[in-house]
Order: structure tokens, then sequence, then C-alpha cells
């Protein structure tokens, strides 16, 4: 099953890439190797949620689990984009999350499990990555988590 | 133009490349690619600024879009000494920009905005990058923004 | 002398890897660069120390700097599992090193020159790497110190 058709089981559409306002892009692609952008958890234009995660915040770790999902759903859209569809994209190769929270948290890998799942879902073992996950104070917009992602890209 | 005339035109002088105390270097090559360590915004051996970034801290976001834009500079330089010279600088890949802020702080996109203005000034379309964007507790000695890059590199 | 004689000359083995509990692994390699996961100082399945970094915190600039020294060398286990062997890194290319610590703290890298400094014992030239250190409000688990490493790796 290729990674377009198993999304489509899975009933999942790739978000629209979102058009970045200054002199940046989505997503950079050189050698076979494709870089995202920093992700937001946006679905349809708006942030899923925002504020810091955990007890200390205004976000349970279930939101910012679902959060963690849609920011790589878009990273997966953005790497798409600049791969020439799904389908082109041979791996993930690293995932690199980042979860607004305050010094008492420890919860950020049950919270980047939602962006390992779906990729997981997505790309079966082509999805297999490496994975950092850390701690911020604060993300852009006040989202509370964001997500990077490096693919490395099949020719076309 | 070549970028050092683009640089020249700017009245833009790339800065001498910082050395590291410890072991470790201000970029490494491989494979055609350069990757810049986080570099911080010194300007004649001084940094511009230090503290938080946004009201709940002591630089203006003003300041702060001027210190993403030096530490940008020491960036290229760094990515250009590695290379043999900026003019051998095919793309900028990524950059990924630290912005030392409290919770409160969602004006990050606008402190990165002055990292991705001078490398579009200075490259142009070779400037698009993917870029991420963090707000975080600390930065080394107390700096309000840190600035790291990816860049390919042309054969020379 | 070979790096797995230099490891031995230094009286140190490589920890186990760590299995990851969800769906991504410990390093991934793509093209002759290995990635290794933000490693933690784990040393015998226990973190060595846990809390922020630092006067604000409880763990001592010191602990923190073994603490480095600790994760990194775990992350040299992650990049050389998945190289063949610690013989086949080629070198190391960048080290990115999180710390937790509060907003007050400016000794980010006396913290890192722990790993940098367990690199170049090892590797020697080969290990001089770019590297970027940050201040994070926290890290997974309570850490106090989290390392990520990409490497280039020679083909066997």
């Amino acid at each position: 099953m290729s990674h377009s058709q198993r999304l489509a089981s899975l009933a999942l559409e790739l978000p629209p890439v979102p058009t970045p306002v200054a002199h940046y892009v989505p997503a950079r692609i050189h050698e076979g190797l494709v870089y995202s952008a920093g992700q937001l958890p946006f679905m349809n234009g708006d942030l899923l949620a925002s504020g810091l995660v955990g007890e200390s915040g205004s976000v349970t770790v279930e939101k910012a689990h679902e959060c963690a999902k849609i920011a790589a759903l878009n990273a997966i859209a953005a790497v798409s984009s600049e791969a020439g569809g799904i389908d082109y994209i041979e791996k993930i190769v690293r995932i690199t999350g980042y979860v607004a929270a305050a010094s008492d948290f420890q919860g950020h890998a049950e919270v980047l499990n939602g962006a390992s799942a779906i990729v997981g879902d997505i790309f079966g073992d082509a999805g297999l990555h490496a994975r950092t996950a850390v701690g911020v104070s604060s993300l852009p917009l006040g989202a509370p988590v964001e997500i990077e992602m490096i693919a490395a890209v099949r020719e076309n």
C-alpha cells in the first residue's frame, strides 16, 4: 500500500501547506533530504489550543497529544509538498518536538507520541524516526506544541 | 550579482569567525552541507543585548530583531568560512532560531524575521530557508537570541 | 588508534542502547549520516540527576557537566549501533545540547563542555563538531541535560 493509500484508509487528508509571511518557506529540499519548518497545530486556520501543557498550564497532556498529531500532519504536508507528493517520501529521518511547559513538566514523551503514532500509522516502518523531545518556555502565537521534521525523498 | 557583491552593495561585512574555547568548531562541513554552531548576537566582541525578550523581560522585540540579524550574520560568517567563502554557499537550507523569553511571549516570528530578512537580502532566492522558531528559558551568557544554520555548498 | 581502541584506553564502554517505547528509534541513518534521538543522562537504567541546573535549581553545574558526558556517551552508543560499530563513525558533525535551567542561568557552555570533551577524548580531531547550547524550561522525566548528535558514517 502506498503512503497516499494508507492516508486514505485512515480517513486522513493532508492539510493545505501554510504560506509563511516572511522570507522563508514551509520546507526546503537538498540532495534527497527535505527539512520542514517548525509546524504548529493549526487546523483550518486556527490553533487547536494555546498555552502551557501540564498541571501548571492550561492545556492537558491529552489535548497536547492531539496537538502533536495535528502539527505532525502539517509537517508531513510541508515535506510532501516539497517532495512532489507524499508517495515520494522514502522515510522519516528525524522529528524534533517542542512542548511549551513549566519547569515541573515531565510528560514530553507522552505528548510527542501523538506525532510518532500518526507518522507510524501513515508510513509504517518507513516512519521509524529518531526523535528529540524538549520542553520550552514559549512557542510562536502561544502554541503548546511545535514539530519539525527531516524526511528522505525518493527520486522522482 | 554574487553573494559577496550583494554583501558589499548592502554595505555589510562578514564579521570575523569566533574561536570556540572548548573542543568544538564554529561550523562543520560534510558532503556538501555545512552546519553552523549556534551563534549569539556578538558584535565586536560584545553581546548586543542580554536578558529575556518581551514585556516580561528587558529586551524589546525591536532590539531582539536586531540581535537576530547580527546572530544570523555571525552564522553566515561561520558557514562561509567552512565553505571556502560566501560565494561557495549554494543555498541556505534551514535556520533554527531560539528566543529567550517568558511563557507569555508570542512574538517569536517577529524576532526571527530579523534573521530571515538579512539572509534574503544577501542570498535572494538562494536564501529561502525552512525555519523553526522556539522560545527558551535561557541562552549562553544571557543572550536574548541564538541562530543556527544549515547551508548547502557548491563544489570548489 | 581506532575509536574502539581509544575507548578502551580511556577505560570506557559504550552503554547498551535504550529501546524507545513509542514508534521511534534511538538513531536513524540515511546516506552516510546518522541522527541520534535526544539522549538523556541514563546510567544503568537510572537518571544520573533530575531537576534544573544552576543556583535556581537543584543540580550543580559540575553535576550537569557529568550528565552531559553520560548523555553524550548514550548518543555515541546510539549512532554507533546504527552505523555498525563505533569504528564506522567517520566524524561527529553536530551536537545540540539542551540544559534545563531557569532564566538567570548563563553557564550552558560549561555544562556542554562535558559532552564536547568526551567526544574529543574518544574521536580526536574526527570529533570536532558544530555545537548548539540552549537552556530549556524542562526535559523528559525531569532530566537536567539532553544531547542530540549527527555523525557521518564510513561505508561498511
